[in-house]
């Protein structure tokens, strides 16, 4: 019976842990023969991207709530927890790093007393790690579907981490170009982009501190006293990135503001500049006009040492001003 | 029976449900019957506008409370769930997408252990069609008015959504041309009205938010606690828009925000361009006027070759000084 | 005895209501006997900025609190709702538009079981047409004096409503001015005074939102429990009020900013296309210069034909110029 | 013994009130026999700035808590209210407005069942005053120490309110100054030093609120509920001086806003009507230079009114021009 | 015994404190000694950055939580409060003034009824200081190991004191220049840094008080309440950091924006005096290009006067102008 049976190909896992933790795999059609063993265990399954009927049927076998069921079938939850009777509906965001771009996921969980049920949607990663990691323990697993729950949410709240790290590599990366000298075009764009990308990712893991507190505080049957601490480091970690989003945004923002700033800075700069040799070469222009102009009697035209002194004259007003509006830091 | 009674034009149905959930056609003087029936049932009247004198019969017919009633007459309502006794009064804001412009109506809903009540004020979708899916599965009539009240209130809340997504398609759109490297006027006036509507837009659905939260929370003869779940699930879908509308609030100030400076930017780098042709130009000009000097011993310009080593000159002072301000991105 | 008695001139109104809701009016003196009479009723007294003395006297008279009776004589007071005992003091803000501003009174209301003493301060309206209306309701009166509390308390909040009113259409007059091609120096004056008008009546408002659910959370004597639904009606409108007001200061804060932002984007513009014509100018007048040289051996100078090709070439260039500048949109 | 008896410095006051209410002088030393006195009354101390010796006394005299004491020395301390056993220490902040600056001092308070310890820091006016009036009413402070209390805080929070009305006429004059044609540079530092004495400001009356708060709202022996209304009294000031304070913050950081772009605006205006000006010259200079050359066959320098005509046809064009620009609003 | 045994570097400090307060040096092999000693008595363990092997070590001898420890081992924590059954881990930064850089450290606790265990990370000043001054109490630490954790608590909190004044004078010398008249490049980026340091200061204070808010109020074994009062004195002066952070947040983002829109007009300023001298040159400019012309018919040209006359016309005009330009602060 250990030998995997022919399942769809949207199961990804099923499997029976029996009270001492140790796995079996299973066929679904067996779950039910689990849930009814007197001698306790429950059963994972995983899913990805399920067809309306494999759900249908999953529903019979654990007794889903209609609701629920249509939730995991759709996708385009918000990350929210339900309780229905006595089993509980999670729906949480994941998030990826696809190509340089933040790609978000779902993942619905039903866990009853002696079921979990995980439902991927989009991108996300493969829950298969983690499952390896927990059958490692299977005292650990001996206590109930909570701590594969445990497992599974600490899974997605690890995997938000990385993204919010690249996140402020990119900040670190873009602070260099909005206090360089040079001003590129594309440097706004990417703070916008990522101000958007900072809003969406806040959608995901805002929600998941709130359904992770809710786990933790509300009497539900689902996590025992014993594993909740494990649910709090849970909560910590995704406070932890929320707390860093947070102050993203922040600086974001401010970077936003600084550079729109520092570039009309720097082309008043620019404007300035040259505005001031215009100046500049308006002295000796003006001097020029002056001696093209045809009086009769203009006794400075016709000295002998006139243009010599002249050419003086031009050369010092110029070095002159130069110097000058070089001071006063017009040039 | 069956036959539709001749009605005043602003009652859109008016219909009883059998304790199996089964539609019967009624006049509005029947009412009082159905009510009055020891077999159970309930009374779904749906109104347009309705005059005066109707509200009055009903709120004879139903016992509903004076203020309700004045409120369902005046519209211009808030959104709001008022308890009356043992009946619920709400107003609800809808949303529809007309020639472009949002348009929002009213919809209040009277609710008691028997009876429903929508009256519809402005632009707002006719219940018919809620009204149909629902009649197809009389067993979930057969649970009372609590099923049909979920029903107009995800219709009405389904009914945001589209709206939400065309404004994200704008904003997607306005994104393109604020980023645009040529400057358009009306960009920032659409990002305006943009910012205007989503405003409004969350007077409707921020309150959707309380009514349901209210229905769902608070232990209220209305809705028994197995039709709950599915008031969840319209709340769930209020708060998904509602996140969505302030996501967009604050992008929509974001790209105001760069819009505004790009195009400042955009008319600095034009005046730069412009200084640095000019400043171009004013080498050549003032050389040009400085042989226009009248004196009488300048010798360079009795040279044979005066003239063309002149022209070379300029040629290269022009050459040289347009690389120069090329490479330091003046011009 | 239905005599009117003489009062002093700050006494607007003092009438007895009985038990059936007929008034009679009475004299201040006839006070005690009012309130002693077994059979029950009301007293109403309504006072314009009353002189001490006579405070004094009402105060003896209703057994009011020293501090209550303080605040109502020297008027700027927060508005509140302070429990004395068995009575209440509300202190509210009246709103009214004059010669264009908005000039802000105060209402002061004593309640007791069986009186109420209105004490206006400033600009606000009389409340005769609102004791008129509750007179041709004697049954409404009845109720006691809770029901002419809320016909006071509606009376001021549904004179917010056209000061909003106003606001909205200022700042819809206003936009046409700052989406308008030419600036107004006084739209930005204008929007300033707005704001700054818009915080003043939230601070006017917010608190009155803060009274009336005071007055129908709290189990007070004053409100009996069938005349709480109209006081949450007052509510409504407030809180339509305070909305509409959070609205408009938040797009008047929008339109500041777009209003400071297209003044300057305007202004640039205007310079862009003066340094473009500058441009244009500036290649002929380097032209002319050039031609303007005292060089012996100018070729060019001698040619029959020279000055109609320059003239033509001068043409040429200006408006090959004219074009390609208005083509790339510097013009 | 109703003579002033020698004390340190740095007592203000020291007396004894007897049950009625009557004021005896006493020294530091009597006042454990007061305390022990078992026809009760209450002691009122009023310290500036004492030394460390001082407090020790009279900690043991009151029997007070050892970091009361201390914060009581050290100054620095945040606006607070701690209850130690039966008696309550308050630290607040007083504002003084000096040479046109705010300066804060520090005012703690040690209430017990039967004393009043004050002890002022810094910038604040003597009690005196305070203490001279409710003396003047023997029949108050016979109900305790509470009342003195009242006094007290009363008499704090009545003193911020000259200092928010100088900073509303403050923000007054700068709002002429804002809209003024002229712009002044010494604004904007202005508005920047009032917005940072606006924050100082509200750090010292916000905690007020919350200790004025606790003392009305917690059971406390220290406070009779008699007394209480006096005390919403004072919360009810200290209120309104938080919004006036809150709507300041908000019109100086508009007024900033303002400010900062209306100055940009002029700057623009003058540099437009200067570019102006060099279009309207550029023309004339163009015209002049292009009879400047020195072509052999230009026809039109030879006839009889060639110059005058030309004269005639340059004013023309810079009238022209400049009632152009005058239309199109570029002068 | 007292002689200090041999312990792993990472040890910084490992002592008994008996029932009367008096310290005794032990190794960590004792500790269990002491914890079973049923005299009484705590033991306080410091380490510094400790390896896995001695956590684990010491995990055993004081019964710690797995995740608790886990997190003392791998830092990066956010400022936490955690119960495990009768322990409490408590993770709070400590910041650190280095090359006028902050430097954050972190600082994990773990307390039971009979031990406390501290173990920094990072950069934090050493306990050593703490111990030695609390040391010369027994008296207090005869109370037990909650005094020894105010007195790490206090610490911390002592050490963000400095580090928010040094932030005070570096934005008081940053505003210096922001209102200076010349610009300096460097300000923003240093505004902007500064805000940056501030938003991880924040995130380093404000679950402190958090933190410190549950030690006070949740009835926990851990804290005496006898010993509240030192915690809420610690809050205390946590929560005046964190007012002080929070003002220098606001002033910092109102400096930066001031310091970019000065910078602008700055550069205007000088735009717009260079376009006023361009506007001075080019009269005389005008009126030199137009006695160049070359008319035949030209009487000015041939006056005897006309060249001095025309000096002195363009003196005059220049000086006017100037004049005006200065009048009017054009120029």
């Amino acid at each position: 019976m250990n030998v995997p049976a022919v399942q769809p190909a949207c199961v990804v896992n099923c499997a029976a842990y029996d009270q001492a933790g140790h796995r079996r795999d299973i066929t679904l059609d067996d779950i039910s023969d689990v849930l009814a063993d007197p001698a306790g265990g429950f059963v994972w399954v995983g899913l990805y991207e399920p067809e309306e009927r494999l759900l249908d049927t999953l529903q019979d076998e654990f007794g889903l709530h209609d609701l629920a069921v249509e939730d995991a079938h759709h996708a385009h939850q918000r990350p929210k927890l339900e309780p229905y009777g006595n089993s509980l509906f999670i729906a949480a965001h994941t998030a990826q790093q696809v190509d340089g771009h933040v790609r978000f996921g779902e993942t619905h969980v039903f866990i009853g007393p002696r079921y979990l049920m995980t439902v991927r949607h989009g991108a996300s990663l493969s829950f298969a790690s983690v499952r390896q990691r927990l059958e490692r323990d299977p005292e650990a697993l001996a206590r109930g579907p909570s701590v594969a729950l445990h497992a599974v949410l600490d899974f997605i709240v690890d995997n938000y981490q990385p993204i919010v790290s690249d996140f402020e590599r990119e900040l670190d990366a873009l602070e260099q170009d909005v206090f360089a000298e040079s001003y590129k075009r594309g440097t706004i764009q990417r703070l916008y982009a990522l101000r958007k990308e900072l809003t969406q990712m806040r959608l995901a893991v805002a929600p998941m501190q709130d359904i992770l507190s809710q786990l933790i505080r509300s009497p539900t049957f689902a996590i025992p006293d014993e594993v909740k601490p494990y649910f709090r480091d849970v909560l910590d970690h995704a406070a932890r990135v929320g707390d860093s989003i947070d102050t993203l945004r922040e600086m974001v923002a401010a970077a936003m503001n600084v550079n729109l700033s520092l570039v009309t800075v720097a082309q008043g700069e620019i404007v300035k500049k040259l505005a001031g040799w215009a100046g500049l070469l308006a002295a000796p222009t003006l001097i020029a006009s002056w001696y093209g102009m045809n009086f009769e009697h203009m006794p400075e035209l016709h000295g002998r040492w006139s243009y010599p002194i002249l050419v003086g004259v031009v050369a010092l007003v110029c070095v002159g001003l130069y110097r000058y509006l070089r001071r006063i830091r017009w040039l």
